[in-house]
């Protein structure tokens, strides 16, 4: 087993194969790919499908001189492989040593940690760029695939190294035929022409936009990539190397089923079936059923997605249930955002669903295009916690300080089942404010709510007491209640418990009430503490002589790290608070 | 003089004219523009261009029922005159009345505030797209310039256009061959393929993105507009209306000159002489001065600019010496920054500079592509200060905010000219971080500095005192400066003064060791003080007793304000803030 591959600790090892071997290596990785993805899940299809292509790129380029840059980078398994890095896959115990993305700690053959989509080019016109100011010679290769061409960063570099770069840049055009889902966007229009026309179609967008243009059609080829990847090599002008290739390749399931092997948990090689188990109700669950719901009932409702159906549990069937009310916009997240302000100025109720890291890339449409408007727009946000995806380039621990200090944007933290449903319905049909909802990552809990949020910013006092408040907010509110017991046990006296509800506005009132009988105001909030939540409590209080805690993450890149670890170094734990309550009261 | 421009109160009375009387609106309108943009100044080149097309389209079509959405919205004066608010521009008096860009609080004929670019075609389908819901047959048409085109959001939302939405938008693109600069893009190759082919070139960007399309070159002609707008009209699907017209038509100097004339100050329209003296020094001068000479000493800088050379003070011929050392990228903020950082990832050395209110655009790129890569990419914001611009889309009060919490980002405020150098200075050749470096929006003033800023988030204590410490940010140096020295005289002690220099972090060991003989820390900042730098003091004595004041603006989107009357209405006079130490301490 892994015959070839074992004999691989560089590039130099790939280009001392012959055909053969080179044959046998694509089918080594591939087993090397099913040994991690059945054990521990990660990017299924597109590594797959990009196996002859890398072994292409390596036995013709010479990494790390030539530079390679992933888009996204979930395809980057087999370069990995290739580059010192085979343990990671075909040894259980080394699993740990690689991240799922590039990654310049692990490698001079990775060059950015990458997990957002639509950035390569952007990222190789910079290499190209210094190494022309400075006078090199090497090639610059980004690899993009189908589904990440209708990213505006994309786009807009597309634009730019067709005009105004005039030296070696190589575009490779991973053509898969789909996004996660399905694809989306005019532009697939045309690379479907190209591709019927083996590239020859006299409508082609890259020429459009100035650039040169190869196309080939088997990309799973190794022989037909070499000899590709040799023709382009040196060139000394940007170029788009369109090739077509096949998502999934090498497990029928996957091939046939897209979408669903995109990405996978553990599995079982023979039947395909994910070894989890998924909770019975889930609030992803819970969306989708309201989704659902609320469609039949309300002809003015419209769900938007920026290619993350998954996120709101809709199931191809139910997508096609919608119809109308449905739009995915393909990846292209700026305009997702800002035709929701469009839809809600006429008269429309739409509800923008995704995951909070990639909502970031939304940060001025929310607040010009959304909220300087004051339109009447529903963000629903899938993983914005600590506890959600742990990956550098995935966290979700950023949401508040980046969005909750907009004004106008009302941001909605729920604690439980139905305060989730009630804020959901709430803001999709009022038509006040625009209202930004952080899904709860914990699991689903049940208690009673309010169903009319109206009256923005009036936190809950949840349960009245003395001495210290708990002000827990969303996620952290079952963790407040907890701590809220134990002082009520440990301490002798009953804390008051605090639902703030809203993660963008402060209560005044209710902190003013507080001053008479409260020593200690605490803070819990499920994010970075810098520009949260509990930093704008600090700053009420900060003239009086109230004394405030924050208790939350701190500003930092964190990375594949385990949560509950990370709550007990950042003194989160119950009993560590307790202690700080000790001393402060 | 006015004679048929005083006869339109609504749209309804532009179609009752001849053609005779249509040819006198356009000169009446060129008029009107003269009255005000040589009183008052503002958006001069886009508006003069689009006379003839703004007629057509009130002539052809029926606002407010059919719905214009107008690109950056600064090409929109004649459509205001011809909506009832033509006295904003005939008369002197009531100039205040009209903002320079699309404002629903004017009229119901205004959609949407807007003042960024590349935003009307998303803007649009989402019109289109609640229409449809709602099954109306209105016509939704949006305007949107050449110079708009490569932006990212522009680019997401052609794409799709061309193939999720099948009805009825009408994407008018305004070929004036200039963005505010000249134009940067391959795009702009394609459209002068389609200029001078009139259309038919085979190799057509929109029809690769799935649009139909049609070419009028006579776009200031108003017989041609209308017949062209007249064949569109209630169309079934989404088409691009590509016209060619003249930027600046009817001045001369302003057909000559378009990136002088996008723009302008107050001027006397014999001579084309802004009425306006500029001091002899100024932070965008120095910048320029800065840039020339590095560029010359080093071969690895770079200046990157989206579309804003302006913001450095970079003239034409400046930017031509700099030759390979200065890349436009166009509007693609997005590629600007990711680009930065990849050629900060290869050696070299760039500096981004732009507005601060178009830097939003990038939250995610220098969060993704530079920060969780930690790139030393230098980033340099114009107008970040409540004293810049004061339209309600152009505020640079959310730089701290916004950015200050992103882990790995060195956010420098400085406060003099000789601080503010060096900083630029430090950061460039430095290889350690991201920077984002804030541009004083005060006069020029002289203090020496520090020139290493490598020990991040150290503070300096500029004048050591007792009892309360003045924290003062960037811009608001000076007014700390007065303070301090208002406090010296009125209160008979003299309080320390500290210049924070890093907005991004805290100077922990200094904060600690004023709790020895201080009582009181006041913060001043030159933005929104929700997830700003005086927050994150309140919460770090937040348990303690030291007290804190923060002073800045609220979480609010100012409009058109006066700067100082607003600091008055906030509470942040020196004597105000006086009343407040006295109560406190």
């Amino acid at each position: 087993m892994y015959d070839v591959l074992k004999k691989i600790d560089s590039p130099a090892d790939v280009k001392k194969l012959n055909s053969a071997e080179l044959e046998t290596l694509a089918g080594d990785i591939r087993e090397a790919l099913f040994n991690r993805l059945t054990k521990i899940g990660g990017h299924f299809g597109p590594n797959f499908g990009i196996v002859e292509a890398t072994i292409a790129l390596h036995y013709v380029f010479d990494s790390p001189k030539d530079k390679f840059v992933f888009d996204v980078s979930h395809q980057s398994y087999p370069h990995k492989m290739l580059t010192g890095r085979k343990d990671g896959y075909i040894k259980d115990e080394c699993f740990k040593e690689d991240s799922g993305y590039t990654n310049p700690e692990e490698s001079e053959h990775d060059l950015f940690n990458v997990g957002h989509t639509s950035t390569s080019v952007s990222l190789a016109t910079g290499l190209a760029k210094a190494r022309d100011l400075k006078g090199g010679k090497e090639n610059v290769v980004a690899l993009i695939g189908d589904g990440s061409l209708s990213g505006g960063e994309a786009l807009e570099a597309l634009d730019f190294a067709g005009s105004e770069l005039k030296s070696n840049l190589i575009i490779i055009v991973n053509d898969n035929q789909q996004s996660i889902a399905e694809v989306h966007g005019g532009l697939y229009k045309n690379l479907t022409e190209l591709r019927e026309t083996k590239g020859a179609a006299a409508n082609n967008l890259f020429k459009a936009l100035g650039l040169d243009y190869v196309y080939e059609e088997n990309g799973n080829d190794i022989q037909a990539m070499i000899k590709l990847f040799q023709k382009v090599k040196d060139v000394d002008h940007p170029i788009v190397v369109h090739i077509n290739t096949q998502k999934g390749k090498g497990y029928k399931l996957a091939e046939e089923n897209r979408e669903a092997w995109h990405w996978c948990m553990p599995f079982d090689k023979e039947t395909g079936q994910w070894n989890v188990s998924f909770p019975d109700e889930s609030y992803t669950g819970l969306t989708c059923g309201y989704i659902m719901d609320k469609a039949k009932k309300d002809k003015d409702f419209v769900v938007i997605t920026p290619a993350m159906p998954m996120t709101a549990g809709l199931s191809p069937d139910q997508r096609a249930q919608l119809g109308a009310q449905y739009v995915d916009t393909g990846i292209a997240e700026e305009h997702a955002v800002a035709m929701a302000s469009g839809i809600a100025k006429a008269g429309g109720k739409p509800l923008v669903v995704t995951n909070s890291t990639f909502i970031q890339r939304t940060y001025d449409q929310i607040s010009q295009d959304v909220c300087i408007n004051n339109n009447p727009v529903t963000i629903l946000l899938n993983y914005a916690s600590f506890d959600g995806l742990t990956d550098v380039t995935h966290l979700g621990i950023f949401t508040i300080p980046a969005f909750a200090n907009i004004p106008n944007l009302v941001v909605l933290a729920p604690t439980s089942k139905e305060e989730y449903l009630a804020m959901l319905d709430w803001s999709v049909d009022q038509r006040e404010h625009p209202v930004m909802i952080i899904m709860p990552g914990n699991e689903v809990t049940s208690r009673v709510t309010d169903t009319d949020f109206g009256n923005v910013n009036t936190s809950k006092i949840e349960r009245a007491g003395e001495k210290v408040a708990i002000m827990a907010l969303g996620d952290f509110y079952q963790r407040g209640q907890e701590l809220a017991e134990q002082i009520e046990k440990e301490c002798g006296f009953k804390p008051t418990l605090i639902n703030p509800r809203f993660a963008s506005g402060l209560d005044e009132k209710m902190l003013n009430g507080l001053t008479k009988d409260h020593r200690l105001v605490l803070t819990l909030e499920d994010g970075v503490m810098d520009g949260g939540f509990g930093q704008r409590v600090a700053a009420f209080y900060a003239a009086s002589e109230m004394k405030v805690k924050n208790y939350g993450l701190h500003k930092e890149f964190y990375d594949r790290y385990d949560p509950q670890e990370l709550l007990k170094r950042l003194g989160m734990t119950t009993e560590q608070i307790l202690t700080d309550i000790e001393k402060l009261i």
